[in-house]
């Protein structure tokens, strides 16, 4: 998904709600307003927003001096979602159907993405919960994503942020665990969750986590690691959560499902549903094993 | 009052509403941003944000060659407010306190505001006559106001908006109409009004009306005619209409009534209240004549 004009005005909000969390010094502020104006001044509209997200966090930390402004929040909400955490898996546990209920969950979870909105608060989580366990999803999709999960061979589900990890392990604990290897990100980059916050929620103990080696918002392919290419070129079924892997990955020549909560205009539009919006979108075709 | 900057996210939100309402084209619009950015990069944050606003419309107006790209929508708020004029007169005529109703009326037409918000309907304006009627205004600042009305030799009334110019006109009939003069935009800014709106209200017909032959969203003393710059000076007293004649004239050695909707959140943090709060402000000492 390439940037959008819209995009712009929102990299401007991104970098200032990051260098105020990351200073208080508002001189040190207005210096990374003025490196991220330089960025834009020649601007490539094909790249994708978080291709422009990784530069702008970059200049934060580079700039302030601060390897991870983002590790409080990350803290905050991955103790705030394993509080939840007993009540969701029992709520999965009592469910017709489980899988679904475990991706409304999922869905909910990626509320917690401070690149859209530097002012997630807690009760925003808990009153998601409850609109992603009431919203539309579609029964064909999701049986779709049921058939896809148990005929895949291999399962890489790319994780997006920190708290929201919790809810991914709602999820991944109904998939068949031994076909599935989760990506967390590299390093810090807003509230993305790293290999720090899938220990904190428990993920390594029931199935195999890999970093994928890069500081984007999303997966570009170019940063990550070779391991992490070699694995997600292997899997025949990718699980990508989030808006940053959504714009990053919308083109990828895989079978995947996205799985988020369009919070962003830009991103509602493409879905031609409004901000707030649960999606659960299948992407590209499954590949015929018989003609391989 | 110095550019923050939160202003500056707000830069580029309004530069692409005015780019794209001035061409269909998205280059063009992806241009005025990459120019507006090549300005924010060695951006003077001592001036003032009407002054960055100047810059930024040029630009928008010159990149996409149109002149005035408000100019409907001044019509079409010119019209409006023309619609509500006569029940407007009513309410001041029949009201106990004719000059505040007017005051009252005349931030309620504050609303009509481009540069602080691009999407302003009809049906906002009827709400924020409600809003402003029953809004908490200051029995002391409005009886100053009074008084500073009745002992001033020659008031300049400085507009703001098209459409908010006949809100100004209920104002200026129940002041001394003798001694007030009014100030217009010199030429298309936003959608500040100019004379052309001035005629349309039916100011000339009731006071004297000159432009001040500059196009900021304000009134930058330097970009003003001679002769503007002369009347500004002599005026005892100033009524300043708006968030950008109180930007660029907070610090103005005059005696000025500030009559405004603080709308953005930084100006409303100046004045320690929410957006969308009704002000009436005095600034700077009254001149004790007996001392001339």
């Amino acid at each position: 998904m390439k940037t959008c004009i819209d995009c712009i005005p929102c990299f401007f909000r991104q970098a200032l709600e990051a260098a105020r969390l990351a200073s208080n010094d508002e001189g040190v502020a207005a210096e990374v307003l003025r490196k991220v104006a330089s960025m834009v001044t020649d601007l490539d509209m094909s790249q994708s927003p978080p291709a422009m997200g990784q530069k702008i966090h970059r200049i934060v930390r580079e700039t302030v001096g601060i390897d991870d402004p983002y590790r409080q929040i990350k803290k905050t909400f991955n103790e705030a979602a394993l509080r939840l955490y007993p009540e969701m898996r029992r709520l999965i546990g009592t469910s017709e159907r489980p899988l679904e209920t475990a991706v409304r969950l999922a869905i909910a979870g990626n509320i917690i993405d401070f690149g859209v909105n530097g002012g997630v608060r807690e009760s925003d989580v808990e009153r998601a919960i409850g609109e992603c366990l009431a919203a539309e999803l579609g029964a064909d999709v999701l049986s779709r994503f049921e058939a896809a999960v148990r005929d895949a061979d291999e399962i890489l589900y790319l994780a997006d942020n920190a708290g929201e990890i919790v809810f991914d392990r709602l999820l991944i604990e109904v998939l068949p665990v031994d076909k599935v290897m989760v990506a967390v990100k590299g390093s810090a980059i807003i509230n993305d969750a790293t290999m720090e916050d899938a220990v904190v929620a428990g993920l390594p103990r029931i199935v195999e986590v890999i970093d994928n080696g890069d500081d984007a918002p999303g997966t570009l392919a170019e940063g990550c690691s070779e391991e992490f290419r070699e694995r997600f070129g292997r899997a025949d079924l990718i699980i990508a959560k989030g808006q940053g892997n959504f714009e990053t990955l919308s083109e990828a020549e895989k079978h995947i499902f996205f799985i988020l909560r369009a919070k962003c205009p830009v991103v509602a539009k493409r879905f031609g549903c409004a901000p707030g919006t649960s999606i659960l979108l299948e992407h590209g075709a499954i590949r015929d094993k018989t003609e391989n």
